[in-house]
């Protein structure tokens, strides 16, 4: 049985890649009472069957509501929906997974690009976690268990090493991503400031880096294929304590600079 | 005389708080054949208008050009100009010191705070260094000395503290300003990730933190006056070296962790 026992999770992007295959290890391996909101903009189209599939086989697990990252009003209905679902047990577990790519360098990213990994990147994940920061909230109190953990309610941010100041300049060369590289440097600032924010709340918050993964993002030469990345992550999710709160670690555990 | 002495400088952000002491203190202390290229959005505003002064005083240092970090197009036409003017030279010294502020919490920030700092404090510096770079490789080429420094070749990236991911979240309470954070965490990222695109050309490229200071966007509490932590700048930047290359440090010289 997978680490993570949490009750109510959501996963955004949950239709493809790693969000998809986080809902697939979680569904398969689920605990009494787990629930797996799987987000993703548009649950009708092609790219979503996948993730409707899934949810044929476990429908009392899974349930796919929309959740577009770039639109604050998509996220606001996600957020009423899955309030009403959840209930007096609240949301113990979201997973800030959704996330674009984009190519470039100084001297070739787009403004266009700049933004729109900005928007879908950083803007997404800040709405998102404060429209259901209240079902958070409500996780968090009834859990009636003191310290933090991803079993009573926590914000992973799935970040990535392209986001670490310090360790991208000598990967640099090999993957020019200027645009996506400034967007999730945003990400971890905003997942330490909300750490900071919501610390008192007991809800856990914490940047996670998947590995170079096999997914349409990664592309065809990333080593990891990504059921041995979500493996690591859903071990990693399931043992965090308060000592990481505010933290930067990947796959595997180990800590990554900023 | 100030320790820097490069010749064609251009500075951003040039008509108020931090920017107009720069020009000030380089055009008071001013070694031969130094020319400062003071640019700001809106040269004739009534908010212009100390620099306006200041360039009456030193007509022969100072030229006034409008940049508007927020338009492309702006920063196209200063560039084409400040690059016939400074002819077979080339720019030494770009200062990427125009930026905005917002206040914001994850549960206050708008999303119009959110775009228009990551516009101007990001992409503002993104676009300026590209179309200012052929005029920064001349000024490398010609300097026919090795290594590098700012008299050389360089752009320094006005940063804060507040983009230091490490250190923002124990300052979060007394500065709520998740807007201005994330966006000066990207401008980090921007820097390590130009100062690799650039180095073979020996452009010195590091992030400068300039303390909490006096100025409009510092507010009256800060415990710095704008001329200290110019001083301390301009200091710190005349004795740069390739060692600092891709660095964040701030005004008295200390490195700052990202």
């Amino acid at each position: 049985m997978s680490a993570v026992k949490a009750c109510n999770i959501l996963i955004t992007g949950a239709n493809r890649g790693l969000g998809l295959e986080i809902v697939k290890q979680l569904s398969e391996d689920s605990c009494q009472k787990q629930h797996i909101y799987a987000t993703c903009r548009d649950p009708d189209a092609p790219k979503s069957e996948a993730l409707r599939e899934l949810a044929k086989k476990h429908p009392s697990v899974i349930t796919i509501i929309r959740l577009d990252a770039d639109d604050p009003s998509s996220i606001k209905e996600s957020a009423k929906k899955v309030g009403s679902l959840v209930g007096k047990n609240g949301l113990n577990l979201l997973v800030n997974n959704a996330a674009i790519v984009a190519n470039g360098t100084v001297q070739t990213s787009s403004v266009e690009d700049m933004k729109n990994t900005f928007n879908t990147n950083v803007i997404g994940p800040l709405l998102i976690t404060r429209e259901f920061l209240p079902y958070l909230r409500t996780a968090a109190k009834a859990s009636g268990t003191p310290g933090m953990s991803c079993n009573k309610a926590a914000v992973i941010n799935i970040s990535t090493l392209g986001g670490s100041i310090s360790r991208m300049p000598s990967v640099y060369e090999q993957f020019p991503v200027l645009p996506y590289c400034v967007s999730k440097a945003g990400l971890n600032m905003l997942t330490v400031l909300a750490a900071e924010e919501i610390k008192a709340d007991e809800i856990l918050c914490m940047a996670l880096h998947p590995g170079w993964v096999k997914t349409e993002m990664g592309g065809e030469k990333a080593p990891l294929e990504p059921k041995e990345s979500v493996e690591g992550m859903l071990r990693v999710i399931g043992s965090l304590t308060e000592m990481q709160h505010g933290g930067f670690m990947d796959y595997t555990g180990e800590t990554v600079p900023w």
